[in-house]
């Protein structure tokens, strides 16, 4: 946990009271006295300085907060994560992986839909509601030290999706990309200027079908590939991550 | 499991009879039946297609398939894999992960040493033992489809492997690079043309201390950083390797 992060109700006038995990990890992980001064940060808002105030080191952990949110520190807008991710739903275990991993490597937004290779019974997954994804979340901004809580949309049927949720936002972006094995154009031949705003999308297990392939393109989506080798979804997201965030950088002075 | 790894000594004449988790595989996830074709791979070999010419399907499962190796899938020298890893010793639950990882998305080298910030309770984990990590290395192979086993080399102590053994590996490389926050400059100013073969250094949880990066500096490490974003190893491997990969690919025409 490199930032605590506060709910701006949890706030009261300049102070807050921590009384759970947070605490917890104030007084066994960090150790920290009276006088003290952490990071925190406002979900989706500002970060600062927290001193302590008030500290009970007996189980159950209360630390209290006095924050200060000093112009300094002010997020650079270059900052932004600039990628958002489009995924056919992956299993559970590996999606809570993929929360705060995309959290930690900053993303605003994640799209996520149904592909014929997506087992249906993933469907029933307790993830997909807010109240347990977000937590998860929570973690990868605790990680990163971000507020930006990236936004969860959920879209159970595919054709819909495509055809009249996508279209709309898709102008949002420079750049429409698919991850695809079949592809022989490497990332740099699909991203000739700056990108300004990225959707990726990353394919179930066993990969997108070509009809799914097909609609992405009638989308506008521009197909790439990363080579040869077959990556788990959860190590592709980071892996492609990495690869954008370099092919951006390269058009930076 | 994309392709069936088999140890060469398993080998008899053109044939191999498997009872464990990879009959299992075959049996249940596959569902080969006699007279299909599958992916198989010598380990530290070449790559060829086994034929399933016996099989029980009762437990416990077995599997005969015999092999062949044609020439057509003779590996391609590019695909070698061109980045070595020099790690300090993470928890063990995060090592296992980036072994099979690193195993997938390929590496030649991973190399594990001590440093400060490192717990030194971690070096009694039965993980280090080849017995225990090969299986993880081995998955990631299965993932990705490739034979080659990235070689472990294990280093307790920092100072002794510093200056008596990297020194004399440092001139297998063209590049020889660790990730720091405190650095201002991008992978792109530490890679002008195209890397041949990468040794990347990446520290534990809390980064190595200044006494370690001066070592660094000495042995004629450059220092790159990612950005402000504090990444946990694991996601750490991942990221940099897709960013040195998208690196390379752009001195390819």
């Amino acid at each position: 946990m490199n930032i605590i992060l506060l709910e701006r109700q949890e706030l009261i006038l300049n102070t807050v009271l921590l009384t759970d995990r947070r605490a917890n990890h104030l007084v066994k992980v960090l150790q920290v006295s009276s006088g003290d001064s952490v990071r925190i940060g406002i979900i989706d808002g500002p970060q600062g300085f927290g001193t302590v105030t008030e500290i009970c080191r007996h189980y159950p952990f209360q630390v209290r907060l006095e924050v200060q949110f000093p112009e300094e520190i002010k997020q650079d807008p270059e900052e932004k994560p600039f990628i958002d991710l489009l995924l056919a739903l992956p299993r559970p275990i590996m999606l809570r992986r993929i929360f705060s991993q995309a959290a930690a490597l900053g993303v605003e937004n994640i799209f996520i839909t149904h592909a014929q290779r997506v087992e249906k019974s993933f469907w029933n997954a307790t993830l997909l509601n807010e109240e347990e994804y977000r937590p998860h979340l929570l973690q990868g901004l605790e990680q990163a030290v971000d507020t930006r809580v990236p936004k969860i949309h959920i879209h159970e049927r595919f054709k819909p999706f495509i055809e009249d949720v996508l279209p709309e936002k898709a102008r949002d972006y420079s750049h429409l990309l698919i991850a695809h094995p079949d592809s022989i154009a490497p990332l740099k031949n699909v991203i000739l200027e700056k990108p300004e705003k990225i959707l990726v999308a990353i394919g179930p297990e066993g990969g997108w079908i070509d009809y799914e392939m097909e609609r992405f393109a009638e989308s506008g989506f521009l197909a790439f590939s990363l080579g040869k080798r077959i990556l788990k979804v959860d190590t592709a997201v980071i892996a492609i991550h990495g690869r954008l965030s370099e092919r951006r950088d390269s058009f930076t002075f």
